[in-house]
């Protein structure tokens, strides 16, 4: 089966934001087994709206759009898909009673009377309630083809498409389809393909891709099959070698384990609890280990010591380390790991400390950063070169400074 | 005049990759004052490709393709646009003597056979020279029709049309395009349209645009004009009017100036210093702050005290209060934030504390948030009940509390 996304927005077309929906959707459809051919923007205008759906409904199985679903006058995404095929607006009960318990619980006092809006559906369709949002996805079926309905903010589309489209997509896809990711981290993409070429070419089932993410590389296998049975025999050999082939810098072989997740159950496993020292990080460290559900078995507290003086006072790094070797050293970030377990009950600590620009220091060049961990009486400390902005220097600090501490850890207690 | 994106490549169909460069183009068309009614997205097929560009062709001016230009056989984006425009093939000597200097000072040694069909362009086109990157881009001109086709990767795309389709474009459209920004926080996307509604309906020349991100609501006024003197004498009574209807609401009119952004010029601008003491967010707060380039000048340091021991510790919360109030309470907030100011040099602290859940505490439900402000022996303390997952309700925490913070400085200094 084919499927075509229509992504409905002024914001794609004046180029605001960046379309993710259509890359979480296309990838979604690609693990389900279904084949998108054809993606679309289109803004909020009826005429246009409605030319790109006929067309999409010509060539495609599937529509899926996403976006046009809010309460505002310009949201029509709703209204067009029911006009182009022939469904007529009625008022749902139960959409409108969610949307009063919705405000109920709300921080506003009122209901804005354009949100009564969301409640009018097209009679027939199946509704998916938003559990995140107000506007309800829909499907709408007819004619053999089938058109589904998805709210634009990614945080209201995405868990609403993980947990209604995908059972109700599995249910009308006749080929059965399992995938396993394999989660590899302080490998290069080029690299993993590389060492993974002979095996990417002779893919027929199970095939292999790669995907680079920030930091990581992620590595799907996916099979086409006729039960769960024959999918696990297509699949566990090539997961088994990859894992062979990459050894400690995969980290996760879990669908939903992100790289802070295996690092907070590795702490876990071993007993251990973690504080963080940042500087140039400033605390994105500690946000993303504290993402985590449950952390607070493991992270207690972390400081962020920007100025010098703070990580002297809170860290107890030497004034003459910082003043022979400066605040971006191995030194400093060597003291800053150090300073973190004293100056709490936690076993281990991690420290960056680092140039994340647009300036440099003086001395030290833009993407100069220094990573340590400090366990158990022993010192892990590596430096990096970071390429991009703050934002992305910063960000890659973070990603090796948990994979730091999760090799750190296997190098300490697995033996 | 109207333009049409094609985005050709599997990666995009299959979702390993996101299409910034829709984003980038999308955006640069807008300033150029071109309207993008449509992106599509291809993979390198012959037939769909084709057809896609004679739709795109048949109801927009200019057509910029970007991808499928590379030297292997399944790059066919050049080869179809020639073939559906009825252009013939020829090889460019200048081109072929650019790719030879481009191998000779690389790495490769030989050049690999394929690159030579790079040196083989439509008859007649305006070539663009690659600088970073082996495929030229081309420009070809048609029965009133313009198609710009670029090279995919974005460090080759972004710098061709920054200095070389950018002036075509430029000197091919008489109009010309200015728009203003203005960023309010603290009101809701169907609130603000609510309030501007006059505005928007009665829109010709500027036109009213909003859009909400977390937390915020970004409006655009939009004019067409034939001089910067006349783009000023529109937009401005309507930036007026808007920055009237929402008073303090309204935290910058500049385009680049981020939330956190604004906070720290307000700190700046009335001298004071500032640090955090965060508990469900751990870290976010701070580390937003501190993506704000030039921040060493107001932030030191800051708090992670996730845990009641830490909140103790660090900030002198009271034991009494933990346990009469719980640690998600005014009371603790308020003692958080007062800590925070006592423990440092920081003339102002802000603090947050709340349930992320998943789970909740026990008592207070997930989404329960305390955020408060102190400064000058003032506290400001307020409470929200955040929907979403972990992630979000973090998220909102630190809009609403970089928001707290502003208001506190504009009430206790700006009279």
């Amino acid at each position: 089966m084919t499927v075509e996304l229509i992504s409905v927005g002024t914001e794609l077309l004046l180029g605001n934001i960046v379309n993710t929906n259509a890359q979480f959707l296309a990838e979604k459809c690609a693990l389900l087994g279904l084949s998108v051919y054809h993606q679309c923007v289109v803004g909020d205008n009826e005429e246009r709206l409605s030319e790109t759906l006929k067309t999409a409904l010509g060539r495609s199985d599937i529509v899926i759009l996403s976006g046009g679903l809010g309460p505002t006058e310009d949201d029509l995404t709703k209204e067009t898909c029911a006009k182009v095929m022939g469904f007529s607006l009625v008022e749902d009960p139960a959409t409108k009673s969610r949307l009063e318990q919705y405000f109920a619980n709300g921080i506003w006092k009122e209901i804005p009377d354009n949100n009564w809006k969301q409640a009018v559906i097209p009679e027939g369709a199946i509704i998916l309630d938003n559990d995140n949002g107000t506007a309800p996805g829909l499907i709408l079926e007819k004619d053999g083809k089938r058109v589904i309905l998805l709210p634009g903010p990614p945080d209201e589309l995405c868990p609403m498409f993980q947990s209604k489209v995908t059972p109700y997509l599995r249910s009308i896809q006749p080929e059965m389809i399992f995938s396993r990711m394999v989660k590899i981290c302080g490998v290069g993409e080029s690299a993993v393909e590389e060492k993974l070429l002979d095996l990417i070419e002779n893919q027929t089932n199970p095939t292999i891709a790669t995907y680079a993410k920030v930091g990581e590389v992620h590595v799907r296998v996916t099979a086409k099959v006729k039960s769960e049975e024959e999918a696990k025999s297509l699949i566990k050999p090539v997961i088994k070698e990859i894992r062979s082939r990459f050894g400690d810098y995969v980290y996760s072989t879990r669908e939903d384990e992100t790289l802070e997740g295996a690092v907070v159950a590795l702490l876990k496993k071993y007993g251990l609890t973690v504080t963080t020292a940042e500087s140039c990080t400033g605390g994105m460290l500690a946000a993303r280990l504290i993402n985590v559900p449950g952390v607070s078995e493991v992270f207690k507290e972390g400081f962020i010591t920007y100025s010098n003086k703070a990580k002297r006072k809170q860290l107890d790094v030497n004034k003459g380390t910082l003043k022979k070797y400066g605040a971006v050293s191995e030194q400093t970030a060597r003291e800053m790991a150090m300073g973190g377990v004293f100056a709490t009950t936690a076993d281990v600590c991690v420290a960056i400390t680092g140039v994340a620009g647009p300036d440099s220091d003086g001395e030290k060049p833009v993407g100069l950063v220094y990573i340590a961990c400090y366990m158990n009486e022993k010192v892990w400390v590596e430096h990096y070169n970071f390429r991009g902005d703050r934002g992305k220097i910063r960000e890659q600090s973070v990603v090796k400074a948990l994979d730091l501490l999760r090799r750190a850890i296997l190098d300490n207690y697995r033996k």
